[in-house]
């Protein structure tokens, strides 16, 4: 029974992924060895990690002078590693939901950190806008975090600052294009785009380390990994090889521009619905909505249907809509290896449900 | 082909293990989703995560008041975090090689540290002993190397002391019983014995923490990942399946001791080929070899046939003997799943490479 899995993350992969995984579990690249059992100082391994880096930077276009890295602790790891490495005396930070600002409580322990906007006083339902000009120039960067998973909202143009520019992007990174050379640190933790849980993708300007005086415990510094190559230690093999055959499938199907196409398709089609249907409401500012996370909640004549709905859509096979544990109400993740065939079935339950309960 | 797979780390896991997985990756528990695509607070994932920590409480009998993490990082991540959460003013280490080396040079970050022992004077070759009573009591912790994977020495009694002892049993735990009661604090990178990279085991006394004053960055304090059972943030799901299935295979064939007694069995018969072999010296003092990782050198008259037994050996499928970069010779790993069958071949392939060569 095939299910439709509309989980925030970890989130579902591509077909291509999931084939490739098993397989080079049993059998890496001709070895006779698996990739959970090989020695990441392997020629085999040393090309799997390799063509990963490659990859990234072809399809991201990462310009020269930027190290990309797997790392391991997801986003959270990096919500200190980004200040530990990068934080001088003040760091700038937009507060545009909960990640954002365990983001800021982490950043805290390293210098002052201002907060120069903030969506919280309405729920975090939009993205603050026009702040750019308000930076102190002396600040050690503006850390943004370009698509708010649990609140569902997205940056639609990169800020322009003239001070380095750090951005979570764990959810939106290869869903569209980026133009990275407007950004100091990129992070992502891949479980929603990028492949599994248990990696972590950073691109970072090699010319701003070293800029900090403070100590920084070796696996904690950039540099360690950029120096190795991703190989100080031993990398989470399996989760990159998954990564690299995912990045591979955004390859054969046109790329970060393809995939940003097909995002806005799929979301636009579950936004249509939610405007369509007097039973249901987003909760996101329209033109600051993500294509990633579609948040809404009943609207108020149907509130007590919450739990209904979804009993309604799991007789379906459709899972993972559930809000998230702190806000409540709906959450459709369309990440870019979610079926247009799941977005329909998504859609014509919400109309089903109208016919029998409205 | 069938590879006979000596390597370090990571290394060989059981036929279970890669078939359980690879199988997960299609459809985990028969919940129509991929354990790659699955959510962390799933029930089904949730599931995964109990069983993993119950399982390692069964099988090490972990005692009442310890808790059991799996986090991200490696061995490497723990070199600092163990300090950062434990060490007050002072902490005492016993340097048996490369790995305590890069221990002590974190640890050294957070305060006074007192090698206490080395051996370092005969290239690591040995583990030094008698250096209990000599241990200062306001130290916060000793730390100790059970295994050293790269000179192949291992500890064959726990050290008694009267302070909080900390041990890095990245490649020998679940090879032999331990007394968990005599440890305050117990780290091991998952690519050994447990499974995948890209995963580590953490079992730490829940009454020893809280001491320091320093702030710790959230990711990095024990006590966020004891409250939240290891899901403070998205685990690394893949890889904790398959330690689950990993342990499951100990608890089949006999849990510990059984491993500890095949750990015996495998190791002696390399040792007794290289002691018999006069083509081959083993580098470890014999008292402390370990079990995991068998240490040789060509012996002196044999010198310059090095890369010819590598080659030699390479023509029979045998991989991975080829000593560590930084010491050379050969390291013939031999972790839980080792198969005797390759054990045999390599011994095989010692003889004759003898009636050839000598």
């Amino acid at each position: 029974m095939k299910k439709h899995n509309f989980y925030a993350g970890p989130s579902r992969l591509s077909e291509y992924t999931l084939k490739a995984t098993a397989e080079a579990i049993g059998n890496l690249a001709g070895s006779g060895l698996s990739i959970m059992g090989i020695s990441h100082r392997s020629a085999e391994f040393k090309d799997v990690m390799d063509s990963s880096i490659e990859i990234v930077k072809e399809l991201l276009q990462v310009p020269e002078g930027y190290s990309v890295l797997f790392l391991q602790g997801g986003g959270s790891m990096q919500f200190c590693m980004a200040p530990y490495n990068l934080l001088d005396k003040h760091a700038t930070y937009v507060n545009t939901g909960i990640w954002a600002e365990n983001a800021i409580k982490e950043a805290k322990l390293f210098g002052e950190v201002e907060v120069i906007a903030s969506s919280e006083d309405k729920n975090f339902s939009y993205i603050p806008k026009n702040w750019e000009k308000n930076v102190n120039p002396q600040t050690s960067y503006v850390h943004i975090t370009t698509n708010n998973t649990i609140v569902g909202t997205q940056y639609k143009s990169d800020p322009v600052v003239s001070v380095p520019l750090v951005s979570d992007m764990s959810s939106d990174l290869f869903s569209r294009p980026v133009d990275i050379s407007k950004y100091a640190l990129i992070y992502a933790g891949a479980q929603k785009n990028i492949g599994p849980a248990g990696v972590t993708l950073v691109i970072v300007k090699d010319e701003l380390l070293g800029k900090v005086t403070r100590e920084i415990p070796t696996m904690l510094q950039y540099k360690t990994h950029i120096d190795k190559g991703s190989m100080y230690n031993t990398p989470p093999t399996v989760a990159v090889y998954a990564c690299l055959k995912t990045l591979e499938r955004y390859r054969q199907l046109g790329g970060v521009e393809a995939m940003h196409e097909r995002a806005n398709i799929k979301a636009q089609m579950i936004y249509n619905e939610i405007d369509r249907n007097q039973m249901f409401v987003g909760t996101a500012e329209v033109s600051d909505r993500s294509n990633m996370n579609i948040c809404f909640v009943m609207s108020e004549n149907y509130k007590e249907l919450e739990s209904t709905f979804l009993e309604f859509i799991a007789a379906r096979n459709i899972l993972g809509v559930k809000g998230h544990r702190l806000v409540g109400g709906f959450r459709a993740s369309s990440y870019n290896a979610q079926r247009e065939e799941s977005v329909k079935a998504l859609v014509k339950a919400m109309k089903d449900f109208e016919k029998r309960y409205k």
